[in-house]
C-alpha cells in the first residue's frame, strides 16, 4: 500500500496569512509594511513568537535578518533554508514576500504536528528590506549576504525623511550579530507569488522557477531646440519629442523581431520644458528589457547602440547611458529538479519558468544551491492592494515546499 | 525733385532700447520685467517721463494701460495708435514688446524733431500684462478692452505668491480711471519681433502681418494598466505609453497630409506612474495646431476626433478634451495695405505673412482697424535671453511705423 503523503494545514496557513495582514493592513485590504517600521517590528515579533512556540531557536544577524531553526538530528550540518521577506511596498498586497516566510513556518508546524524530526536542520529566514520601498536598493540584505552590496554603504542609505537604515534597524531593536549571518546551507528555497499573469492564463497552480531573467536598463536623452509652437515652421524644428516618438517606434519594431519572450518597457519619460506652446528641447526616457538569454540581451543593446547613432532624427542628438544590467541567474538544477519532482508527486499542474522579477533568491543563489516556486497571481497583479493568490493555490505551493524540505532534509 | 523722406533716428532708437533693457536686465543680457513689478514700474515711469518731455499728454486707465498722446490739429478726432507692451517673461529678451512701445516714442520724437504736427492725434500705448508670465492669461488688458475677458475675473488673478493683479496694480501706483480706456481710434498699429525664423531665412527685413493664425489645443489622455515590467508578457500589456506613441505617429502622418503651412506641437506630456520598472497606466499630452484657414483647423479636429475612437490602440482608452481654440483674426485690409505701401516706398524687402503667435493687436482688432509689422528674429529665438533683432532691422521697422503714421494721420 502506498504511503499517505504528509500535507500542510491549509486552514492554518490562511489564518496565519490573515493574521500577518493585520500588521499594516490598509483600508482596501492591502498592506503597508515598509521595512523597519513599527508595522514591520510587529510582524517580526509575532513571527519570532510563533517560531519559539515550536521550539525553534531564533537568531538575528547584523542586518536584521531573522533565522528560526528547527534543529535536525545531524545538527552540525548546514540546514535546508526556506525564506523570503516580511516587508511590503506602500499599499502592497497580503502575499508578496510574507507567503515565503509563513510557508516556512507552516512547513515546520506540519513537521512538528507529525513528529518529524529532520535529519538536518530546517531554517526559516526573513530577509530585511527586500522591497527597497523605504531604503533603496531592493533585495538589500540578501545583496549584502551574497557580497553584491557593501554593508557600510547600505547602513547609510536614508529614507525620504533622512533616517538611515542603521538608525531604523536600531530603533526597532533588530540589530543582531554578524556571526549569525546565513552562511552555508544544503539549499535555499523560496515560494513567492508570480506577480505576472502566466500561470493563471495557462491554468497552472505551480511555477517551478529555473532562474531570474537578465535585464538591461538604459536612459536615453534626446536633445533638440525649444522654439515657439506658433511661429516655427515644421521644417525648421528640432523637436525632441517627435524625435523620441520616432526612436520609440524604431526600437519597438526592432525588438519585435527579436525573441517573442523578450519584454521591454519605457516606464519613465520626462519632457522639457513641458509647456503646451513650446517645442520640447529635451526628452529623457528609460528603456528596460528582460530576457533569459544573454544573446537576446546583447541584441537589445545593439539596437539601442544603433539608435544612439541616429543623430539625424528630427535634427536632434541622442545620448544613451546604461543605467544598469544583470545577467540571468540560473538556479541550482538539483534543487529545481527536486522541487519539480515534489510538484509532480502532488499531481499539481505546473510548468518550468524563468522569473521576470527580482527576488532574494537570485542573490542567495550566488553561494547556496537555490530554487523557487511561484504560485499564480490573479490578473497578474502585485505591488497593489488588489494582489491576490487564492488560498487553494497558497496551500498547494506550501505543500510543494513541505515535500521539497522533507526530501532535502531527510 | 522728389521729396526727401522723413526717417527716424536709428541711433536714438538703439540708445532707448538699451536704456529700457536696464529695467530688469539679467546677467546674460536678457530682461526679466514681469508685469506690475518694481522693474515694470521703473520702465513705466521712464516711459512717461520721455513722453512728457515731448509735450505729450499721459493718461492711465483702470487696467494700468498707459496712453501718451501727441495732440493733432483735429484733436477731437480718434487718434492713430501705436503700441505694445513693456512687460517681459522671466529671462526674456530686450525686444519682445518693448520695441512696439518705444517705436511709438521714436515716431513721435521724429515728428517733434521735424516740427510735424499731425492732423489727427498720435497715441502711444503700453498694455499691461501682455505676457501673462506673472498673471495668466496673456494679453490680459487688451483682452479686457476688447470684451474678451471680464475685468473682475482678471483683477482677482493671482501670481505664484498669491498676490492679486489688482493688489499689484495698486502697489506700483498705476491704477487709473476707466474713462481713459482706449475706445475709438483711426487705426492701431503694432511692431513686434517675429519670434520665428521665416524673415531671416528669406533675407527679408519686414513682415507685413495680415492677421493672427487660428489655433486649437487638445488634451489627450490615454489610459491603460500598470503592471510589472518584468513579469507581464507583451501580449498581456495595456501600455499607455506605447499607445501614446502610436497615436502621435498617426497624428503626425495625418497632419503631414494637410496643408504644409500647418504647425503642430506636442508640448506637454506627463506619464504615470513614471517609474522605470512599471508599465505606464496613464499618459496625458497636449497637441496644439495652428493655421490661418478655418478649413485646415477643422481637418485637424477631425483627425483628433478619429484618434479618440482608436480605442484599440494597445488595449487602451483615449479621451480627448478641447482645451481651447481661436479663429484666425484678420487685420484691417486698409491698415495692412498702408503698412505694405509704406514698406515698399522705403524699398525694404518684405513679405505679407500671418502671425503664428498671439499679440495685443489681435484683441484690439476686434474694435479698431488694426495692422502689424514684424521685424526678423535672429535664429527665430524669443522668450529667451538670446532674443535678438539687429539694430538695423529695428530701425527699418520703426521707419515703416513712422511712414504709416504720417500717412494715416495726415
Amino acid at each position: 500500500m502506498k504511503q499517505q503523503k504528509v500535507l500542510i494545514n491549509g486552514e492554518r496557513l490562511q489564518d496565519t496569512l490573515e493574521k500577518f495582514a493585520d500588521f499594516g493592513r490598509t483600508d482596501n485590504n492591502g498592506v503597508t509594511r515598509l521595512a523597519l517600521t513599527e508595522e514591520d517590528k510587529q510582524a517580526r515579533n509575532h513571527f519570532e513568537k510563533c517560531c519559539e512556540e515550536l521550539g525553534m531557536v531564533v537568531k538575528t544577524d547584523d542586518l536584521g535578518n531573522i533565522y528560526a531553526i528547527l534543529e535536525g538530528i545531524e545538527n552540525e550540518k548546514p540546514p535546508v533554508v526556506i525564506g523570503s521577506h516580511l516587508d511590503s511596498v506602500k499599499k502592497g498586497g497580503r502575499f508578496d514576500g510574507v507567503l515565503g516566510v509563513l510557508a516556512g513556518l507552516e512547513v515546520v508546524r506540519t513537521m512538528v504536528d507529525h513528529g518529524i524530526k529532520p535529519r538536518i536542520s530546517v531554517m526559516v529566514v526573513n530577509f530585511t528590506n527586500e522591497e527597497g520601498a523605504r531604503f533603496e536598493p531592493s533585495m538589500m540584505s540578501s545583496g549584502i549576504l551574497s557580497g553584491k552590496f557593501d554593508k557600510t554603504d547600505m547602513m547609510n542609505k536614508t529614507d525620504s525623511k533622512g533616517v538611515t537604515f542603521e538608525e531604523a534597524l536600531n530603533s526597532i531593536g533588530y540589530a543582531g550579530e554578524e556571526k549569525n549571518r546565513l552562511k552555508e546551507a544544503e539549499a535555499f528555497i523560496e515560494i513567492h507569488v508570480e506577480q505576472g499573469p502566466v500561470l493563471e492564463e495557462e491554468s497552472l497552480s505551480i511555477g517551478v522557477v529555473e532562474g531570474v531573467m537578465g535585464m538591461v536598463c538604459y536612459d536615453i536623452e534626446v536633445t533638440g531646440e525649444s522654439d515657439h509652437a506658433g511661429t516655427t515652421p515644421m521644417h525648421r524644428r528640432k523637436d525632441a519629442l517627435f524625435a523620441t516618438n520616432n526612436l520609440i517606434t524604431t526600437i519597438r519594431e526592432k525588438f519585435q523581431n527579436l525573441d517573442p519572450a523578450l519584454v521591454y518597457t519605457v516606464g519613465r519619460m520626462n519632457v522639457q520644458p513641458n509647456i503646451h506652446t513650446v517645442i520640447p528641447n529635451k526628452v529623457s526616457f528609460t528603456i528596460e528589457a528582460r530576457h533569459q538569454d544573454t544573446q537576446t540581451i546583447k541584441q537589445v543593446e545593439k539596437v539601442i547602440k544603433e539608435i544612439s547613432e541616429m543623430v539625424n532624427s528630427e535634427g536632434c542628438n541622442v545620448k544613451t547611458t546604461r543605467l544598469w544590467d544583470r545577467n540571468t541567474v540560473w538556479f541550482d538544477e538539483n534543487v529545481v529538479e527536486s522541487m519539480e519532482q515534489s510538484t509532480a508527486s502532488l499531481k499539481y499542474p505546473y510548468k518550468r519558468m524563468v522569473s521576470g522579477a527580482g527576488h532574494d533568491a537570485q542573490f542567495i543563489a550566488n553561494y547556496i544551491p537555490t530554487g523557487m516556486i511561484f504560485v499564480p497571481s490573479v490578473n497578474g497583479k502585485s505591488h497593489s492592494e488588489d494582489e491576490l493568490t487564492t488560498w487553494k493555490d497558497c496551500e498547494k505551493g506550501v505543500n510543494v515546499m513541505l515535500e521539497t524540505v522533507l526530501w532535502l532534509s531527510h
